[in-house]
């Protein structure tokens, strides 16, 4: 069989897992393009292959694989020029994993979430907490942002008040970013586990949160400068962390 | 007057300074938005100011303003939700400014060309030269992500090689990105000008402008890492360098 129609019940119902309401009731998101598809099929997360006919035998021993024409997989892309291949990845929860913790606190831009997570897999932050007013981890903008890297990572929302009371309660070190406030030296967290918390691209990190922060850590530039972009300012700081 | 038409001449004119051809034909270029309005008030390179009626009074003492509609205004802007104000710029060659040298090598992306320029101003490399391939300076896109600060920067597009090879007599040292060959030390460049090359995000630096390299940096990640962001990465270099 092969879908041709645009509106068929099974495509409405793919493309409805673009939508964070749909994706957090259903733990299902939709990827699309050849490496993240191949990936996911290593990872054992696709629940059903989406391809149009050219790919068909390359993935017709994928025990779920549909064929369809152009037109429907034009419907299904946000991309200008499409790969023909689309997947319905099951949300697993990941197991806390090595390394150290990025906490966002309210991270809207879905281009920053994504560089985010392939900074922090470069760098071994492998746990990210997104506060729940964060963009959706499985936003189409994210995970073309992220360059596949999310497969590697513990993603997780969470109420970062108390998933930060936690962390305490396990050493780990709480780290902000308050840009109104001096920086802390950073030579004695040295091999030890620490939790960056980046904030909102406007408001910064809220009011709660910051009174959860051990160490406040602010890069130097200069000093005319409005601000950095909050994917680079995090990247940079979870690179010098790195390589302390 | 007041432009109520999106079919009028002029306003014809103005969006055709979205295009790159067209921005380098005439030195002219279109903003929007009321704080990189107002810079560019400041800084005196506004040559036509347009703006909806509701903000024609705040205006009016500008010496070239037109009053527009809210449909023309929504023709004009990039955005979903747009502040109603627009401004056609004049390319103007800022001279030679103190501070380093960002290179950029076939730059495609216009995210990442903006966030480049934002990180520059930030960690003082003053002077950005892109290949005449690389997405313009003065696209929409890119001007968005630079949050205004190309108005304190000398963008320049140059022949590369050339280029190089005039720094090179001047003695300030070249520093390449090449991730397929070791890092060398930096230590003995601090208080030295640099320029930092930065190729294209699929196919990095090209082989002409590699041969003229004088150091290799290579930024330490999870070995598992494809690659970073080219914003990314090149923010992190330019950060360790200024904080040499």
């Amino acid at each position: 069989m092969k879908i041709t129609s645009v509106s068929n019940s099974l495509i409405e119902e793919v493309l409805s897992y673009k939508e964070s309401k749909i994706q957090k009731e259903q733990k299902k998101y939709i990827i699309e393009g050849l490496k993240m598809v191949d990936l996911a099929l290593q990872k054992e997360v696709v629940e059903l292959l989406l391809v149009e006919s050219k790919l068909i035998d390359k993935y017709r021993n994928f025990n779920n694989v549909i064929e369809i024409s152009d037109n429907v997989s034009k419907k299904l892309s946000d991309l200008k020029t499409n790969q023909g291949i689309y997947a319905v990845c099951r949300i697993q929860k990941n197991q806390e994993l090595k390394g150290n913790y990025l906490i966002l606190d309210g991270i809207q831009d879905p281009g920053n979430l994504g560089t985010l997570i392939r900074s922090a897999f470069a760098f071994d932050f492998k746990n990210i907490i997104c506060s729940n007013d964060c963009v959706s981890f499985y936003n189409p903008k994210v995970l073309r942002a992220t360059q596949s890297n999310h497969f590697n990572l513990n993603l997780l929302n969470e109420d970062l008040n108390n998933f930060i009371d936690n962390l305490k309660q396990k050493n780990i070190i709480i780290l902000g970013t308050l840009l109104k406030q001096k920086s802390d030296l950073l030579e004695n967290i040295k091999n030890k586990r620490v939790a960056l918390i980046l904030g909102n691209e406007g408001q910064g990190i809220s009011k709660e949160v910051s009174q959860r922060i051990d160490k406040n850590i602010v890069i130097k530039t200069n000093e005319e400068l409005d601000s950095l972009n909050v994917g680079v300012a995090g990247s940079i700081l979870m690179n010098i962390i790195y390589s302390l």
